[in-house]
């Protein structure tokens, strides 16, 4: 079954979103926590869009406008729709009804907290209803399949989908498990959902009775398989740890095999949005942040913290840099140690090897910036730009209280507190005169010694 | 059988702590390495404390004060018996025989190089004493059995302990092997310790022994059964170092549980006893020290280091943030990049953003650090206080030479060196005065090539 | 079969680096991408040297002069050939035929992108030539054999090594494939070589064949069997990621055999060539670049990042420390969070706690440098020397522009700029005088919220 058989067809993702997350131990709602610096519910809805998943609702919990703002920002056109009570899985799905109604081709169910899941398992999903079924199920073969729903085959058939406490001793030999995605046919979803009834234990309306009510409905059930990490559930912190862990496998080994060196992949931790050029090295010990781009042949030293930032072509970054939102790094930029750069652009050529703070700023091309140099771009009300020309050298210990401009080609002196303007190559020079005591580092010392002869 | 039936007996805790640990390959003993920045012997000690081991008997080598005073610092109350002669594990028992003729119920013998066992199962060992045994060993189960010694059993019994080379074939292909740990009925241990002998190759007096003598005597000797963690003795380096990483994967495993947000929870480091608050995350790459308490809501971002040191609620420290010992930040506190807070204070929402070393002082509330303070803390001799006021604003670079005081309200000029009082609300400058030469870096840069020209 | 049987006897190693790794996606020829900071090709060639390979020749592709220049770094008497077309690996062992024309006893054919062969299964290859063979094969069991060329034995002697896609369905069952490397006796060598044929669907000269046209001969081929490790061939980042993985496991693993206290030794990085004391300790998360010495008791804290660099007895380094090339710590220094230190001598005792960056300088014992403190070495154009004595006490947010010369026991204030030598046991001062206007801070803050008010 080939993606261009769904292509054609309309499809609606349903994504449940109400999982109040008690276990997860916080405030935030669950769905709300990310993997990979994107949030799950934001996850899921990538991956639908992916899978060609034109029209979206999203099933949030009473009141959960951060949760339906968090869905609009992915997918800004998706219909929010509110679950008033916890019914049960079936239920959730039907809180959409008015999505459903539209008539899609194909109605994808996902979870918001399946972050895992692969636009193709989803693409497997939908071409299986394309090519006849009216429900089709995920399976997965999990190590232990003990607490996992069944999944009962006849053939190739799909007869229902069992739960662990309602399994017969043979029906818990099965290692098939439901792994809660669903496709359903637009064309029955409505009859076959309206028919799921509450009669068990806890009184809800579960989506797995689905199967058996298309069945009994001369319908036909399916069945995709595919591996444990595609139906990753989150219900704990731990469990969001192992989903991050996985998430961050796929990313860094699309990235090797994009042929970005990571010299210890295990110790390199990326974004969804992570963007690399050709020839890139990131040494052991890096933390990628969301919107960050690396351009070709750049390297990445360890111990580097990069977030909202453009690293130009040959650029070097560490060990110990740390790049904030609005860096822009130009070619051959050189960004060292202990270095912090936010809000400003590093012009081709232009370098700040050690201990310093740049921000808010235009460093142009080849301008050297001196270890200890400090742009003052707050004065406690105000923050303000400061401007380096080309060629310009600060040397080592300046501050530059913004706003101020230093001229091209200019040279100030170390230790310099520049608040005036510095023409092009002028020499700025703002600091004491040099007085040396004789004999007083030793009368200083008796001094020192003498009042802590005073304390003890 | 429950805890609450040993609740009411007595229990001493043998631990034997007299091994030298050549195989280390350290000046340090074995026992006190550490392992979640706490030593082997102390983990031990805890253990049996937890337990319920109100009496504790540390068996050490000869003239080991380090070692004692190392098992006095975590349980005051221990007696210390030097064991004069290496002549096995019995003999080493056997020299705490004070504090076994003293009839506590139950005898717990533990190994100082043997930190990773529970406290649980402790109390089952115990529990089995309880029970009717006079002998309980510790089984385990490992993927490989050979090198251990065989549990040999007859039904629930146990017959005997085989040594790996004393072993039949037949009692070879036991797989449930003596994981060392053992517990002892007070009321026949000592005649079961007497009783055992040195006829062996190596002539030494082996406690394994007691399971025999034990049903010589027509006692009961009982097992209960652990996983291999439990009963890890530390050997090596290479050991060390497998220890330190299921220590770690416990303290990550009940952080989580606890609610704490470990986005890779297998780049964290924590410290035995680091604690935290609900709704507390940490970013990948951060190293806890021992003494750590972090607060509801706080932050702790990637490539941050602590030690000794409280965050107070949704505070915010990182990336590349060092607290030291004495650092107690307030509600809402930032400490940013290249910063090292060290015994100082931070009043809430006190900032130090970038680059700073702030130690030996008070901030007060909402206070402002720019980047490249320093408190001059040290003079050579003598450590000083700063103290710097509510809302107070420190430009960049400026160094406080303590002891000093800022005032409440005050503003400091970038650049300067305060070495008097700054009032409330006053300003302070202490700089040069800038001048612009035009035209002066073009001639120092000319000047600078022409030596430049002169060297080459 | 012991070493000694091969060590009088000559050996040739070729070691073929021709490949031109366009899976690696990368400009720069495979096998001079590195693990453990030494490039693939030079771990091979020390690893043939290691082996008794005192004849080396190395195959490389038309025109790789960078290939060849690194070989001959690392084996620098060895015999650069040229392979100009790529016609099969025995082809281009072939382009080696005046190396293995002048006779050697052994000839081991190695692969430059199979970087963690071990010497000892080298040494063991030869054995097996020593003992008659006249070409020994190398062989290994990987969980999945599927895509392996099959080693055919009879009893203990090899048939034929089969191709996957040429094996029969009886021969793909074989579980002993082929690792690549191979030894061939120098003997028989050139007979066996000018026999392969390129009668095969891609019409290549296979080395594999050697084995069927020894026998063909009268002559016997063995195998030696390794693990999977030594015959980990590279072709893509993922694959480079790996070896270096393994490579990593390799070096902590020897060094906690020899003492080192690697706390996390998954989060450490090692050099091939480090070197370490007795007593050594280094928390987790530290990176060491090439050419590090750590001398006995010294302890490398976590985020600290070394390269080129001495760390004297008893020295502590970090946390977030950073050595760079030239850097030399005497005994007991201490160089603390946030430092660089580049091209610098630290004399016993010396100090650099917090926040410096010291390049290009000698400080001497027991001297102390404050936090701040900066060497500016670079005017832009030339670098130049600060010399610091003995017992000098550097105040914080110091220049040091050099080249300049602190005495001994000399003392410089906070916040100076030293432009001009300084005496022994001098006081230096170059700052400006303080000065507090009262109520200034009120004035200016007043200022700046009206400069707020009009932006806004």
């Amino acid at each position: 079954m080939h993606q261009s058989e769904t292509s054609n067809r309309s499809c609606l993702a349903i994504v449940l979103a109400a999982g109040e997350g008690t276990r997860m131990r916080s405030s935030l709602p669950k769905v709300l926590h990310a993997i990979g610096h994107k949030s799950l519910v934001s996850h899921v809805l990538t991956a639908a869009k992916k899978a060609g998943g034109a029209e979206i609702a999203v099933v949030v919990g009473p009141g959960r406008d951060d949760v339906a703002k968090e869905a609009k920002t992915t997918a800004p056109g998706a219909g929010v729709f509110e679950q008033r009570e916890r019914l049960g899985t079936a239920h959730a799905v039907l809180a959409a009804r008015d999505a459903i109604a539209k008539g899609a081709d194909d109605i994808l169910v996902m979870f918001a907290d399946t972050p895992l899941v692969r636009a193709e398992t989803l693409t497997r999903l939908r071409a299986a209803i394309a090519a006849g079924a009216a429900v089709t199920a995920l399976g997965f073969r999990p190590k232990d399949p003990s607490g996992y729903g069944r999944l009962v085959m006849k053939g190739d058939e799909l007869i229902a989908i069992r739960e662990d406490k309602d399994a017969s001793a043979e029906e818990r030999k099965i290692v098939l498990c439901n792994g809660g995605l669903m496709a359903l046919a637009g064309a029955s979803a409505l009859k076959i959902l309206d028919r799921i009834g509450n009669d068990n234990a806890k009184g809800e309306y579960y989506l797995t009775d689905a199967v058996a009510i298309a069945r009994d409905l001369g319908l036909k059930a399916a069945v995709i398989e595919t591996d444990e990490d595609d139906v990753r559930g989150i219900n704990t912190k731990a469990q969001l740890a192992e989903a991050e862990a996985v998430l961050q496998q796929r990313l860094r080994a699309a990235a090797m095999e994009a042929g970005v060196t990571l010299i210890a992949p295990e110790t390199v931790f990326l974004s969804s949005d992570t963007v690399f050029g050709r020839d890139v090295t990131v040494e052991p010990n890096v933390v990628f942040g969301p919107g960050v781009t690396i351009e070709d042949g750049a390297t990445i030293r360890s111990f580097s913290h990069l977030e909202g930032a453009v690293v130009g072509k040959g650029a070097r970054v560490g060990p110990f840099a740390r790049l904030r939102p609005g860096a822009k790094l130009g070619e051959d930029v050189h960004i060292g140690n202990f270095v912090e750069v936010k809000a400003a652009t590093f012009e081709d050529g232009a370098k700040a090897n050690h201990l310093a703070y740049i921000g808010d700023a235009r460093v142009g091309a080849k301008a050297n910036i001196g270890a200890g140099t400090i742009t003052c771009n707050y004065d406690g009300v105000n923050k303000h730009h400061t401007d380096i020309g080309a060629g310009a050298f600060i040397g080592t210990n300046s501050s530059l209280v913004a706003p101020v401009k230093i001229g091209d080609g200019a040279y100030v002196g170390s230790g310099s507190v520049v608040t005036k303007d510095v023409p092009a190559d002028a020499l700025a020079i703002a600091r004491g005169q040099q007085v040396n005591k004789e004999g007083g580092a030793a009368r200083l010392r008796e001094l020192y010694n003498k009042m802590k002869k005073a304390k003890g």
